[in-house]
């Protein structure tokens, strides 16, 4: 079997059969896909079609579907459920998605779930896990596992396993606890498999295992899984009992919230706890103002700059026209440069300890970057002076000049400053994206027109003093 | 066993050990560890003292350890082994991973090694993935999998697995071929576990199973895996035999490549396909320049607005000074609401079905931010004209209200063209990341100016007229 792919034709079929409530066409369209598919198609669908077809699904699809949506679809699907039906679905889910379910469920409902859960282990389970922060080993765990006793033998084992297999959709690997339920080691399915049925778990099991504790930071947990190539690892309480186990598609997603963080922060926005269309605006507002205004404070800067040059613009008024100019060609290097040393630092591509090699590259490509853009402003400055002498008057090879000149010299200290800016962050201990790219582009534009003034007094001496 | 920290008393220790070449305390200092904390060792240590370590290791967990390294480390090590010794570890490898390290070898070595290594199956193996693109599933699976025919029994099963275990490190599931070696389903190890041992293979086994071909591009793969939380796909060939498999491990690197790539795409890069560090500066120079120069010939298109200008700039010197500010805080803006529209169409929060939402909502956003600098604006234009009469004139607080109310025009109009410009992209069929940042800020420059300008000319009339 293949991968599915919704197609509109697929979809109106669909639509037709559940406006005809034609339950045997609907389960035969249905009948093939995985989950995820159908999830996919319940986002295309209205909420009472989605009500319809979810009737006609098998109980544990119909949960792993539950788990599989989107979060608004998620919560329009079970505003029409009763309590009682949520409760079967729960049932049927990891504790882990159960918990994260129950979670979001208004406080009244998740009291009428809990209590109508047949699984009163899983429910019992579910109430521990809602005490752990979500950010942490304890929030993203499930406690779904098998594990067995050290004392015990290979046949024992293997009854056991038979016993938990029908809470535990897929053995990963087998725990190993002490009587006081204090993880020993792993026994993976492999070794078992392969030992004879005589033998102890003692004499086969690996005392060499990974763990993490139910407070461990969830980045925490993403990073060893990360480093150690786990696919799952075991949680462990205080006193180094067994508690659970997180799976690396949990991971997936700290990663992904961690990436997104990285990206606004660069932005210079505040991180996003929420999806961006469940925000609101004044929420919205909160997370983007603070950066704002510093950068917009810092950027004022530039009109004091200015203001120094003042005699200078009022003489040569052509010298104002290649502001805008000037500063974004620095501003677009140091952006780019600051980029790329951000993200070799988070891969490890780069260290702080090879700041002199940074330097020394970046300089060179910062002042060929310089020149290739500076060699292209003073052709513009000087080709359009033949079409506009009122505008560039009589000096216009002079100020093509200046032009030229000012930006080698910006794009040349705006890659410099781009590259350098993360690596002193970081040296500081600081987060090197913190708002990295607007905060290099502000420091660029003040400095930038003080390169271009200086240029132009320079160049410009006959006229403009 | 809880996770190692480096730290430099051990360090320290480890060389003492090996400057008195001790090898019993080298052994007994690393014995414990896991190899990537053994290859992070390695990373801070000279190469001779790497050579030394690298003797005093079991066969597999050098093996381990090398494919872990750092690439310029792991290449300073291979220079330093012969053929035969590189052959030997490639042997003990995953076939994924030796391909990867043979791939990296100069030609001839590679011939060399391969000739050299001791398991003629693995190293035909290495010579047919060789063969596949790296950015396809061909390329990024390992041989090593179990199988079973689906007409054995679960007897034959076991002893299968016991005769593969050798080179098979993890089960991660059993697959059922027929015949043909073709691709019927898999057998989860649970299952075989728990069923009896007189059953019948195509009694138990799913024939409901998803593969990739051998040329289904990486990130395909990627999705797939993510999109049905799979910790293993099978790989089949044109001929739907079985060939390879992928796990989750090799996707984390294709993800975190993709992420990387956008990221570059924003800052208006050119995907890097290497390291930062290897790169030569001729070739970061090729990728930088493309976008840098495009962005400077949109933004030469300021100076073509701001002469439109000219006379009013002559008039009133001061207003030129804040022409920085005010398209700086168009563009700052503008990057942030395209931040948080790339990454939530990237995470399929946002759909470009909401467009319509986001407008009204970014409209109202973009409204109050502008506001907000607005009015930090003017009061910077009227408070600091008190002090330098000189340079602001009579008309300051005309003057002021012009920069106030072309701060709000012009944050307004950065949030919607930051906000609706990925939008467009992606509906047009472009990737929205796509160097949108710069790219946005220069098209907010050109109209931020004719914003600021027209505004000057409406409120200043009787003095720029």
């Amino acid at each position: 079997v293949q991968q599915f792919k919704l197609t509109t034709e697929f979809l109106e079929e669909l639509r037709e059969a559940i406006s005809k409530r034609d339950e045997a066409t609907v389960a035969g369209l249905l009948h093939e896909l995985y989950p995820p598919d159908i999830a996919d198609i319940f986002n295309r669908l209205k909420a009472e079609e989605v009500k319809f077809v979810y009737s006609q699904l098998e109980e544990q699809t119909a949960s792993d579907v539950l788990v599989e949506l989107e979060d608004d679809k998620r919560e329009q699907l079970l505003s029409l459920l009763s309590s009682k039906e949520i409760a079967e679905f729960v049932d049927n889910m990891d504790s882990d998605d159960a918990a994260d379910l129950i979670a979001d469920l208004p406080d009244k409902m998740q009291n009428e779930v809990l209590s109508q859960m047949e699984d009163t282990d899983q429910a019992s389970d579910i109430v521990d896990l809602l005490n752990y922060d979500e950010n942490t080993a304890g929030g993203l765990m499930a406690t779904e596992l098998v594990k067995v006793n050290v004392d015990s033998d290979a046949v024992e084992c293997i009854r056991e396993i038979r016993r938990q297999a029908d809470a535990v959709e897929t053995i990963y690997t087998i725990y190993v606890v002490d009587d006081n339920e204090k993880l020993v080691g792993l026994l993976s399915l492999k070794k078992l498999v392969t030992s004879s049925n005589r033998s102890k778990v003692a004499d086969i099991y690996d005392a060499k295992i990974i763990s993490v504790n139910t407070n461990t930071d969830a980045e925490e947990v993403a990073n060893i899984m990360d480093k150690y190539n786990l696919v799952v690892v075991p949680v462990v309480d205080a006193l180094g009992r067994l508690v659970g186990r997180i799976t690396i598609d949990d991971i997936v997603d700290v990663r992904r919230d961690e990436e997104t963080e990285d990206l606004q922060k660069m932005a210079g926005i505040e991180a996003f706890d929420e999806p961006y269309l469940s925000m609101s605006t004044f929420k919205i507002l909160k997370k983007r103002a603070g950066w704002l205004v510093i950068l917009f404070m810092g950027e004022t800067l530039t009109a004091s700059a200015m203001s120094f040059f003042e005699t200078q613009i009022a003489k040569v008024v052509v010298l104002a026209l290649f502001v805008p100019l000037i500063i974004s060609s620095g501003g677009n290097t140091g952006s780019q440069a600051s980029t790329l040393i951000i993200r070799g630092l988070a891969l490890g591509e780069i260290s702080i300890r090879n700041w002199w090699d940074i330097v020394r590259r970046e300089l060179r490509v910062g002042f060929l970057l310089g020149l290739m853009l500076g060699i292209i402003g003073f052709l513009r400055v000087v080709v359009w002076a033949q079409f506009f002498p009122a505008i560039y008057g009589p000096n216009f090879f002079d100020i093509g000049l200046v032009v030229g000149i000012s930006l080698v010299g910006v794009v040349l200290w705006g890659n410099t400053i781009g590259s350098l800016f993360p690596i002193l962050l970081k040296r500081l201990g600081f987060d090197p994206a913190v708002s990295s790219a607007p905060f290099v582009a502000t420091l660029v534009d003040v400095t930038g027109l003080i390169i271009y003034f200086t240029a132009a007094s320079l160049l410009l001496s006959n006229v403009v003093m």
